[in-house]
């Protein structure tokens, strides 16, 4: 974890900061949040998490204390003090402190918290593929808007873990629409197939990078609805995140997809969005 | 607010409390939470309140850092502490800190939270009645789970506010479910009708009370789920919760409930519950 921690004013060390037990993040989740990709040393695709950031805090009504261009220059230094070169930056933003109740409070200051983490790219799983587990999606339904209230993604995941797979791929009623943390996609007769970006899933900025590169490739996108189903008989399936950037999934609730090893589509994507790191 | 705070260990000022930024409620809304009434120096009904912390706990997975019968033990000494003799309890307990990853840590140590707020009952409010609005219940269904997840009917309460109404009146697709912090009931032909305590609502210690009096008073009482159409032409309809009690609503969505005045059966109910008292 970085040392240098940014809370919206200053550049602190981590002991220095202090959440009071009135802030909203804390009493209602009340809050927005992004995680940034780092490589070499510079925020990967920064516009596209600002436009998210703008469009979930409008959302909710919540008044972000400074500019993005102020936040990006901001977390530009952040990134610098804290010599990052490779990894993540999180930040989020609380509607603030204030006694308890659930109204918009009339005088709060919005509350920052941004720090970084050296993080790796994940070689072993975007070569191997991971294994996951289906899970019946239980989410409100503003999917779309990036909050604190990850109550449901965290106990899918840890239902995934605990079921020896290494994530959860989330259903309404037998629609497939994302994963715990990330999207995912399927191929199927050479298209990649994705839940369209509504309100029932994030609107993943990884998700839209591959599926610009997969039109720059000539790879058909279709952005449709589909099936646990046709996902266990899809020739391919894989997720996109920030963190994991375009990894395979070769198994299902046990069931291999396809011969159980990260397709050619698959191959293809990773290797287009690596050449976009730079 | 009082000024002696309980956080598990000890009683300490507001200002000795310290929030880590890496408390999983500040992160994901990963806690527990209950608002207990005091009436006479006392807790209201305790059980009640305790079996779905419990509850709650056991469905999160979250292990209580204490046993019910220690915690019940600590807040009666916060209230003496804090001299309450008319107010609410409000206790939240979060997973503990841990580097933020969504998966449960193999090692946090739960943090609690809890004050006390001098409360006067809703004198008012019961008497006059309040105006709702309807508004779509997008939450994540586990209603019943009393989680920090509470964004949704931070939203729906404000709006209501907006609209000129005291509260929100939840519905799925036409079915009314609850408020944004209580539950409702409406009487028709005598007989009190409110949702069944499944996951779509949460299961309100006053709602428990309140069925109960109206058996022990011979109201026929119907746990059964009901329209926004029906709730338009009842009789009377109330809204029941820890701080409001049996507070009539006598509009919704701008048209009057009946004659726009509460009804008999709200205040047959309302003086067995103020009897409840003591």
């Amino acid at each position: 974890m970085s040392s240098v921690y940014w809370d919206g004013r200053r550049f602190v060390g981590k002991e220095e900061i202090r959440i009071s037990p009135d802030d909203r993040g804390y009493y209602f989740g009340d809050g927005v949040y992004e995680v940034f990709r780092v490589y070499g040393g510079r925020l990967y695709e920064p516009k596209a998490h600002f436009d998210r950031l703008v469009r979930t805090a409008d959302g909710l009504r919540l008044k972000l204390p400074l500019s993005v261009e102020a936040i990006e220059e901001n977390l530009t230094r952040l990134i610098a003090h804290n010599r990052l070169s490779e990894g993540t930056v999180y930040m989020q933003i609380t509607r603030g402190a204030a006694p308890r109740s659930h109204p918009f409070p009339q005088e709060a200051e919005p509350v920052v918290l941004a720090y970084c983490n050296e993080v790796p790219r994940p070689a072993a799983s975007m070569e191997a593929g991971i294994k996951a587990i289906t899970v019946p999606d239980i989410r409100w339904l503003r999917c779309d808007y990036k909050t604190l209230n990850l109550l449901p993604n965290v106990l899918a995941k840890q239902e995934a873990l605990d079921a020896g797979a290494q994530d959860a791929i989330l259903h309404r009623d037998g629609t497939v629409t994302e994963c715990s943390a990330s999207n995912i996609m399927i191929v199927k007769d050479g298209a990649v197939v994705t839940h369209p970006a509504d309100n029932w899933i994030l609107h993943g900025v990884t998700r839209g990078v591959v599926l610009r590169l997969a039109r720059a490739s000539e790879i058909e996108t279709i952005e449709r609805a589909f099936t646990v189903e046709e996902l266990l008989n899809a020739d391919e399936a894989f997720i996109t995140g920030t963190t994991v950037e375009v990894t395979p999934v070769v198994a299902v609730d046990g069931q291999a997809i396809d011969n159980g090893s990260p397709g050619p589509v698959t191959r293809r994507l990773q290797r287009e969005f690596a050449a976009t790191i730079g």
